[in-house]
This record gives structure tokens, sequence and C-alpha cells, in this order.
């Protein structure tokens, strides 16, 4: 009898959610490649499955629950028995088509946990642990009394070990535009409430509740992140924290009806994820997320390709300009509305004459492509409606002559970037997407930015619920068989997909340049821990005026950073779509600095995290990677050796000419690095060496750094470039002001 | 102080939504034509607008409150001066695609009674007024303080005289598909609930709540009917009864967020209809929804045609064949499902050697299309699963050659009829729709039935909410650029559209054929009343054979009709598109009462109602249209007169040739008329006269009559087959047995 007492009252503390002891009956081992980490998996007495993670002897994740509640009022969670236990490993490289690095390792050890309870449910659990994270995802096979069936929720866990450190952002089912906040787990109740902006459609979200990726440091030093990878036909998950028990449970977005996910067997969830790493640095070099996705799924791959683009939008975000034409309707409706006979305003940005000069602006500068928003019919009442046609995607304004100014831009070796701002229609967007695909066919485009602001359509579904979930997931399929590459903003968080579809070239889903004086200092020393890990962001750097009051006069607000902390950007954020996003009489005013954005690559063979604390610093290190051998312009600083250089290919590769030669025969590649760093709200010196530089060679540095009188409310505009020839020996201690950073172009001697 | 309490408590009467005497400030009075009908318009003093209509002096709507309250709190129902009115008629004469008759007469007197209040909202109403019934719609103009806004529930009422008697389904947001209810309208309550049939999304409808169209007779004998016409944009109504007040009040069909419509101004509601007619017959000769439409949109209608088809579909519906095609899978999965390796379970009704039966079938029997269900991969679990990618609509199960068959149809001058079941996943059938379509052109199938059986996807929506009106609206736009002609079932009941849209010809939207035995005796004699005021029903006619057992051994049911009943449907029912739904083999065993089903015509251009009483009988005499001079088929009878008769084009012309002739050259054409009946539950005997037939020319009649012994649960397969000359001073005494009709087809003796 006690035997059993015993058991039912484990089973009662698991049900709860955590034990630390559970009595169990069996448990799987699984180690690390190199041993580093040990999953342990098994079932309490009452058949409830669960994992633990341990670092060596640290525990990392104590014994935490898995299943899922379902919608008819059964479970899984509970009665189950291990029927199989299946091993297998993997150590391969793969090369991605653009990425921070040319080949990637992916090596784990991999256990899957066939489960199946007496009612004839069948559930798997395949593990795959690498040397620094685990992964881990729930699988339905065929054979299975369940065959169709609804999630109320998903009950995995993730039990902690102490009262962490935390980076994060509020819950929500919408919106991910938020600041992070740094403070330990208890607290996040206590500043939840007050970070959340409403302006989401969800309401009352727990205020214990934080969206993945979530980066957390323990006591003892380990940098832990909790994610998920390879989210499709699923919700995205918010973490719920328990403080009494130290545990996130999974909170998954629910659709219109309440449901958390509909799934089909067989199937699979996407990848729980938790990163496990002794440094900071550890976190952003690994591919976990990465790894835990597909393999490309597109064959053809040869016409995707980076990005450095400007664009017709920081003058319409700052307010100097518009999206919209006309004032003269309080609503317009598309195919009605005669634009041709309306009043224009005189502010709309999308303008012939306004775009030329940005597409002249890219020629002469070296950018591949010119976003233009506000083109098309309808910005006088798209936002904050819920109109269902809002957009059609296919008719310019009166102003913006569609064909002659793609003609202008070809003629100059630049593309115009669509834009599809679907203003969270997708019902409407889905139904013009074809044929908005086929205009962008027709005149050359081949990347589209598409927006999802407001709240959604189909009516109460939310922006990370599985039917929008699978709405951007088409949205980047049907691109793909139009050669067209996607930076979606405000979908959901990406979570390692570009790995499949490497035309998602790039997404926003975080807070981005557009909060201008609402980012906090700092904002980006976070994002590479959380949301980059996912894929990359398009956070549009590179605001030299930090002043909105003189960029569009009239407008208030002051950025928090310095001038060079947006040249660090350029290399602390990988991202193989990189926007110029100032205005270029901005640009016009300090040449010099902007003449690293024009250098920098976007497309690298290697990366190297050379310093890093969330919230604080980031100095990242990267090569170029050799791309196609298209110049696209000629560079204007010249090395001490007196060579033209010529930048070619996306990647801003470097070769260097011979005096008086004005083609690539004969040209030298030099070798090529550049550095980045970022900093937070404190003036800090950080120290680093270069000996990641090919022993033996001579590099000319050009360091675009703070001022000493630098600072981002004082003097955010002050910044010193100072020319040296470095070697691997060198060591550099810089200083980076409150807001600030600094950024390095080294090119090889030749 | 007295006038005011007089006012206050006059508003609140009618705040109480009917007043029979309020105290009124300035009635405004619109005549019909010929004056036989008078509606009212006036403020209380409150300023809250209702109107009122009289047939003389006969009280038909009391004065009615109208209105609205938003999702905002506020409410567009009081406080409104009358800032103008506009008065206008109209008498034209417009000649529809296809229909019951050449040309319509549509004639009115109109009233646009302008509303504003002190906050600026403005709200017009319009009244047409014809000489059967009043139409009236809510218009927003653009100069307005509104411009979006959401409606909370629409509250326009109709105030009854009385506790008359109705013929009514119950309300529902999802389905039609119901037996009628005749009783005294204090009485619905008594029925409704068990009336309800649970295969919809929605429960717990009021127990009052009836749908559009509601047909009602007074006790004084008039026949009103209370419907919607032009049904766009807007969600489609219920209409809720208040018994203690005798009042109707509209209860639209809320969307997933709950809301009962999203305006944007300038724009206006569906038309509210009330008809009021002195005889039965006087609803059935009614134009007034199609009246209250819009002219064709359509440019081209050159390619919309009646058709007369057959299908692969009774046979599934019984059960005697499948949609699917294997039963080796819980689940199938589009693209990863391999058909081609799995093991057909052999009851596929789609395969090629059956489909070639009745394209033979239909070739020989002078039918223009085949309809061919389950065509197409995943019908092994379309049904009940809110399975979102259910279908792809192109991609045929193994043993169904797409390409094959339509040419093997094709070189007998027959089409086959293309079939899209959507399983209420809207969203994933608009993905597919553009390349549906293209399919469809690229085969040369011209016509589909499109299926909306299950829940709806997007989530939360209904099938008559607003995004699913504007679903079902984009089908069909989308069609018609494709030249495609679209018959969908289980959308919403039509509401005139097919006047703009004439593309559109047939819908379901009501209790069908494929309900068997569940079908009330009398069940046809009222829809001509309720649902096909809206539009043309594909009710799929002509089951000879009632007893499935026979159809299909080993199902069961016995449908509730005679033969003669079946082919009476042929002429009450009208469509553009006619079904001879039995199978082949069932009519090879009644090959002469086959003949009037291969005979009568499907479009007209004369319609005469002679006798008609809803749940009891319709006897109607009908016209043939002259359509383009295609000969489809030889007609295998003969007059009299010994000259072979030509039936020509859909509309089933008839010419007669000359002895040993062989082409139209010579040819003569006969007048022809049709004459059909349905009954009711009870055995009657009716009499009319052909007094409409040309005077002084003689007709060859056949007519198609119940067996004196025949009943629809003891004999309902005894006809007889009577030969005879008749001319206009005919008079007919015809026996109708109990679930009985019959037929007559009357031609020209030359």
């Amino acid at each position: 009898m006690r035997k059993c007492i015993i058991s039912l009252s484990a089973a009662l503390i698991l049900a709860a959610s955590c034990v630390e002891k559970a009595p169990v009956l069996d448990e799987t081992l699984l180690s690390s490649p190199d041993g580093t980490l040990t999953l342990r998996f098994g079932l309490s007495t009452s058949g409830r499955p669960y994992y633990a993670l341990n670092r060596g002897a640290e525990d990392v994740i104590l014994p935490s629950a898995l299943g899922f509640d379902l919608v008819d009022g059964s479970s899984l969670k509970e009665g189950f028995a291990v029927v199989g236990v299946v091993r297998d490993s993997l150590d391969e490289t793969w090369t991605p088509v653009w990425g921070e690095e040319e080949r990637i390792r992916n090596h784990y050890n991999e256990a899957l946990v066939s489960l199946r309870d007496s009612l004839g449910n069948a559930m798997d659990l395949r593990f795959r642990l690498y040397d620094d994270g685990l992964g881990f995802r729930y699988e339905f096979p065929q054979e299975n009394r369940l065959v169709y069936f609804k999630i109320r929720e998903e009950l995995t866990l993730f039990a902690l070990t102490g009262d962490h450190t935390a980076w994060w952002v509020p819950g929500d089912y919408d919106s991910q535009e938020y600041n992070f906040k740094e403070c330990r787990l208890s607290e996040i109740s206590r500043y939840c409430e007050k970070m959340r902006i409403h302006n989401a459609s969800q309401e009352g979200f727990s205020p214990w509740g934080v969206q993945t990726a979530l980066q957390m440091k323990t006591d003892s030093g380990l940098y832990l992140n909790i994610h998920e990878a390879a989210v499709l036909d699923y919700p995205t998950a918010n973490l719920l924290y328990d403080p009494a028990r130290k545990t996130f449970q999974i909170h998954l977005t629910p659709d219109a009806e309440g449901v958390k996910g509909r799934l089909q067997a067989p199937c699979k969830t996407p990848w729980r994820t938790v990163m496990v790493c002794p440094r900071a640095t550890d976190v952003l070099a690994s591919r976990l997320i990465l790894n835990l996705n597909e393999p490309c799924a597109l064959e053809d791959v040869s016409w995707i390709h980076p990005v450095k683009y400007v664009g017709v939008w920081w003058e319409m975000i700052t307010g100097k300009t518009k999206w919209s034409y006309t004032d003269d309707y309080p609503s317009v409706q598309l195919g009605v509305t005669d634009y041709a006979a309306s009043t224009p305003h005189g502010k709309h940005g999308a303008n012939n004459e306004n775009v030329r000069r940005y597409i002249d602006f890219a020629a002469e500068n070296g950018f591949d492509a010119v976003l233009v928003e506000g083109w098309n019919e309808g910005w006088e009442d798209w936002f904050g409606k819920q109109k269902d046609f809002v957009f059609d995607f296919l008719t310019p304004y009166p102003d913006f002559d569609l064909p002659a100014l793609n003609a202008y831009a070809h003629s100059k070796g630049v593309r115009l970037v669509m834009h599809h701002e679907s203003s969270s229609s997708t019902l409407n967007y889905e139904r013009w997407m074809e044929r908005a695909y086929t205009l962008m066919d027709q005149y050359g485009y081949d990347a589209v930015k598409s927006g999802y602001v407001g709240d959604i359509i189909p009516y109460g579904e939310h922006h990370y619920s599985q039917p929008l979930i699978n709405h951007y997931h088409y949205a980047i399929v049907e691109a793909a068989k139009h050669h067209i590459m996607v930076n979606a903003h405000e979908a959901v968080r990406p979570t390692g997909l570009c790995r499949t579809y490497p035309n998602m070239i790039g997404n926003e889903s975080a807070m981005g340049t557009e909060f201008r004086a609402r980012i906090n200092p700092g904002h980006t020393t976070i994002l590479p821990f959380t949301r980059l890990q996912g894929g990359p962001m398009d956070y549009t750097p590179g605001i030299f005026e930090q002043d909105m009051s003189i960029t569009a006069p009239g407008q208030s607000g002051k950025m928090h950073h310095t001038i060079c902390n947006q040249l660090g950007l350029y290399v602390t954020f990988y991202s193989p779509l990189q926007m110029a996003a100032d205005l270029p009489e901005n640009y016009a005013r300090f040449p010099d600095a902007f003449q690293f954005i024009k250098d920098v690559a976007v497309d690298w063979d290697k990366s190297l995290y050379l310093l890093a604390e969330p919230g604080k610093v980031i100095v990242t290190a990267r090569h170029p990677k050799l791309s196609t051998l298209n110049a696209s312009a000629e560079s204007l600083s010249r090395l001490k050796d007196g060579r033209k250089d010529v930048i070619c290919g996306a990647a801003r590769f470097v070769y260097a000419l011979p005096e008086g030669a004005h083609t690539l025969q004969g040209a030298t590649p030099r070798d090529v690095w550049y550095v980045g760093a970022v900093g937070g709200a404190e003036e800090q010196e950080v120290s680093f060496r270069l000996d990641f530089l090919t022993p033996g060679v001579q590099y000319e540095a050009t360091v675009y750094a703070d001022a000493p009188e630098a600072d981002y409310e004082t003097a955010p505009q002050a910044y010193t470039i100072t020319r040296e020839i470095v070697d691997e020996t060198k060591a550099y201690t810089l200083r980076i002001a409150r807001g600030g950073g600094f950024a390095i172009s080294l090119r090889e001697i030749l």
C-alpha cells in the first residue's frame, strides 16, 4: 500500500507539473557528442513523461513534464508506457545559401522515444542533443487512435534551477515590437503590464507571460536560451512563468475558436529548444535553431542573393513625406475612388522625381536596390479599420510610373524592392498575391517587403495563431515559385525556416529602427541573443541624424544611439538584407562615416563573436564570402598601396586593381575583415585582439569610433575615423559611448 | 409638461420597437404606381425612424422602428431629423439573360429620406414601392460622421397585424437544409428546437428565430413575404419573432468576432422586402427581388447558357458508389499520400468506365452535360475535420483520366461539369481557385458545382456571415472572368444576385433531393414561395426510384413522391440548370415517363402560375424561349402530323421536320407549352384551363398523371400517359396523389 501511496503522490506532484525527485520507472539517458550535456527522459509512476537536462554535474532543466490537453477534454499526459527507444546520431556539414559562415556543422545524438497509452494514443518524443543545447519535439505517427485532434494547451515545461536573470519581452499574440527588460525571473510580473504596447488585438495576457526566444543567465554564469525551431502549421509559443515552482510552461497562441493547434497524424510539433552555453558569445555562435530546421526545399537557389538597399521609407516614418496621396476623402474605395481626379496633398513620397533621386543615390553609392513604400493606391485609410479590401498590390498612384521607374532603375544597375502592406488583411492579400507576384515578374522586381500592421483578418485570428503561421509560409512558398525574395514585417518571429526557404531573406518581428526615440540604448545588444536566433532581421540601421526635428521639420524625438553605433550594427546584426535607412541628404553630411556602410559586406564565410553580454555589448568580426563577380560600384577609398579597389558582388568582396586598370583582368583579391561593436546604456571600454587575421599579412585598418565626447544624448554625431597598418598581433582597447559602438574595416595591403 | 410626458412615453413605446399610435412629427407618404400599396415613413418625437405599410385600407405592416446598434456602444436609432426627401419613379422593362419570362417590368415609386442627427451621423432610407411589395434599404452617404463602423445589430422591425399563418425554417447561421413548418406565428417556438438539424456549427439559436424568405398568410387572405434582396458585403438575416408584440426583428449573422456587419461609408445595406399579394400565384409571379438587384454587371454574356444535365452523383448520395478511392489510410495528405500505390476499395464512382457510361447516356438523351463528383484526390477524410488543405481542385484520382474524359464528352457534344467541394475550407479554396478555374478553361469545362459542406474556415465564421457572403461573391466574379457558370451548394441562399451576375446559374441553399426520405411531401410546393424568390435552385429532381434499397442494395429509406411529382417539378421549379438526377438504369425502366424530362425546356419566355397554395399545390404553365439553333438531340416522339421533331438549343425549342428531311432547312417551329404540377401530403383534384394557348391552334397534349392508385407510400411509380388533341378551350380536372403531381407537354399540330 505504501508504495502505491508514494506513486500517487508522485503523480500528483508531477501533475503539478514539476518534480525534483520523481520516482521514475526507467530513465533514458542521452549524451551530447562531446558529453557536455546529458538528457534524461522518463515516466512518472502515473505514466507521465518528463525530461531533464544537465551540463556536466550542473542541473540545467529539472525534471519537467510533457504532454497536451486536448479540446475534446482528453489529454496526452498520463498513462503512457515506453514501447521503444531508437537512438541515432548525425555529424554533417551543410552550406547555407547565405549566412554568417560558409559551412555549418550539424552534430547531435538523438533518441526517439515511442510512447503509447492504453487507449491507443501514440505519441513519440524526438530528442536531439547538441553540445550547446537540446531540441525536442512531439511526433504523432499514423498508426494511432489520434487522427485529427485539437490542442487545448501544450503542457511542455521548463523547470529552472534558480531565479535566473532574464532578458524578455511581454507575452503577446500579435506583436513582438517591444523593448527588452532585464530582471530576475521572479520580477517579471512587476514590469510586464506597464511594458505592454496596446497596439495589438490581444488584451489581458498573463503578467508572467514572455515570448520566445527567452535569454537567461544563471548565477553560476551559464547562458540559457529557450526558443522554438521550425514552427510550421502550428501556433507560435509564449512562455508562462510560475514563480512558485520556477517553471515556464508553453502557452500557445489560440486561433479564432480558441484552439491552440489542429493536428492531423502523421505530424510533428515544432522543436522546443534549450541552449546551454558557458559564454555569451557561444549563444551568438550557436547554430542550434538552423540545424533543427529541414534542409533547403528549393531546387534552384541561383536567384537568391543578398541585398544592400536604400529606400523611400525613412522620410515617411519620420513624417517628412507620406505614404498617401490625397486628403480629399474620409475613406477610399479601390476601383471606385478616382485618384487621378483628386487633389494631391503634395507630400506623397513615392513620386517619380523622388524615387529617381533615390535610384541615383543607390547607383552612385553601390546599393543593389531601392525600396519604395506608398506606391500603390489605398494608403489614405489603410490602418486600424480592419478594412478587408485595403490594397490590390497592383495599382500605382498617378505620380508613380511603375514601368518607367523600373526601367530607369535597371538602366543604372539597381532594382526596385516591391512593397506589399497587407494591413493584416491576409484574406485579401492571398486573393491578390498571384497577380501581385506576376506584376513583379513582369517589371523585374525580385524582392518584396511585406507588412502585417494591425488586427488580423480573418477576424479573431492573431499574428501568431496557426492559420497565420500557414499564411506566412504560403506567401514564402508562392514567392519562391516566382523567384521572389521575401522580407516580411510584423509577421511572426522566424524560427530558422530560412534554412529550408532561403528566399525568406528578412523579417522584422521585433522592435526595429522605425520605433525611433522609443528604442532603449542597448536594445541591439539583446536582439542577437533572442530575435536573431531564428533568422535575420531587417532592423533598418544606419540612422545618422538622431534628431527627428532635423530630418522632418515639425516632428520631434531623438534616437538613443551614436553614429558609430549604427555603423557597428552592420557587423553585429547578421542579415543578408541590409538597409542604409537614413535619407540621402543626411548621409551627404557625413560622407566619411557613410563610407563604411558602402564598403561593408552583407554575406560572410566566417563570423567571430569577440565579446558579448546581453544589454551591454557585442563585438563581432566577420569575413566576407566571395560572391558572384558583378562589379557593382567603385569604392572611393584607396589603400596605401595606391591601387583602386572594386567592390564586387553583393558580398562586397574587394578586388584591388593595378593603377590604370579598368577591368577585373589582373585584379588581385584583397583579404578583408570587418569588425563591429554596439554598446548599451553605459559608457565602457572594450579590449580585443585581431588574432583572427591571416598571420604575417598587413592590413589597413579604418577605425570608425565614438569620439571622446560622443554620447547618445549629448553628442550622438561625434566620431573619429583613423587609419593604421595592423596585423594579427594587434590589440585594441576602444571606448564605446553611452548608446555607442564602433566599426573597423580591415583590408589587406598587397 | 404634459406634452413632454406624452412624447417621452411615445419614445419609450417606440423604443420598445413598435407603436400602433405613435405621435409623429411628419409623415412621408409614398404610393405604389397603381395606388394599391401605401408606405408611411415618419419619426417619433424622440427622432426614431419608423415605417408602415398599407394595402388599400388594410394595415399590412404597423409602424415599425428602424435603425442600428453599433459595436462601439452608440446607436443609429434616435435623435434623427429629416433633412430631405427626394422622390423618384421608374417604369422600365429589362431582359434577363435567362429566366421565367423574356422581359421583366420594373415599376416603382421611390422616396429617399435623408436623416441626420446632432452628432453628424448621416443615414438615408431609400424606399421603393411596387404594386406587389416594398423594398427599402439604409444608405450611408460619404459626408458623414460615420466612416468605418461596425454593427452590433440591425434593429429593423416588421410589426404584423395578427397571428398569421407562416411557412418557415428555423433560424440558423450555417444551414438552410430544413423542411418547412406551417403554423401560426405564435406557435413557432413550439416546433423550432425539435426541427433544428444539428449539423451546423451554431447552437442555441432563439426558438423564435426563422430564416428569410418567410412566407405568411393573413386571416384576411393576404400573402405576405419578408425577404432580402442584393445581399452583398453584409451578413444575411434571420428574423426573430416577438410573440407579445407580433413583431419580427432582423437578426444578422455574426462574424468570428461577433460583429454583424462592417461598413465603410459611402455604402448601403441589402434591401429589406415585404411582398403583399392578394393571391398566392401573385407571389410566384412577383419579380420584386430581381428588380431590386442591380442590372447585369457582365459585358459579355454570350457564354452563359441553360444546362440540362445528368451526373455521377445520385449513386454516391444513395451509397451505391463512393466519392473516395481507397480505405488504406485513416487520413490522407494531398501531395504526400500516394494514391497510385494505394489499394482501391473498388466502389469509386468517378472512374473512367462509369463516367463514359454517363456521357453516352447524356448524348443519347439530349442532355448538355455530365456532373462528376469525387473525381479529385482528398475524399477519404474530407468531412467534419475542419481540415484546411482538404482538396487542391486539380489532381484527379488515378482512375479518372481528366483530359481523355473531356475529349470523349466533347466528341459526343456533351460537356463535363466540374465539381469543387470546398469542405467549407474557403481559405484553401481561394488559394487554389485561380488554378482550378484555369484547369477548367484548359479542358473545356464551362460550369462548376461548388460545395460548402461543414464548418467554415476561417474559424469562427458562419456560412452567412459577411466574410462568407464576400467569398461566394468573389467566387462568382472570378468565375465570370473565366467564362465559368457557378452552381454553389450549401452557400448562402441567393437574393436575386443572378440579375447582376447571370453566371450564377444555380444554388442549392435549401433542402434538396439529396435529403431523400427526410423530405416531407409538399416541400416542393413551399420552396417557390421562399427559397426560389432569390434565384433558381439546383433541386436535382427526377428521382423515379423512391426506394433506396433498390437503387443501392443494402441502403434503406423511401422518398415521399410519385414519379409524376418529379416530372411536375421541371415546370414548377424554375431553374436554368436542371438535373435528371436518377441513375440511367432507373430511367431505363420508365422510358415513357423519362421522355418528358428529355423534352422539357429549361429556359422560358412566358410563365403562368395557374394555381398555388404553399404546402398544398402549385400548377405552372411555361412557354420555352427560342434559343440558339444548335440541334442537340432528336426527339423520340412524333406527333399525329407525322413529322419528326428536332429539339433545338438548351431551351428545347421544337422544330418539326418534313418527312425525310435531315436538316433544319424547311423546318417549321411548333408552338410548345409545358404544364407542371406538384402537390402536398393530401390527395386532391385540381382544375384549370388551357386558355393561354394560341386561340384557334390545335395542340397535341401528352399528359403524365398519377395513376388512380398512385400514392407516395403505396404506389409511387404508378402513372398514366395519355395523348389528346386540345385547344385553348380545354379545361382539365386532374387528380394529384399524396406526394404526387402531373406534367403536360403541349405541341402545336401543324
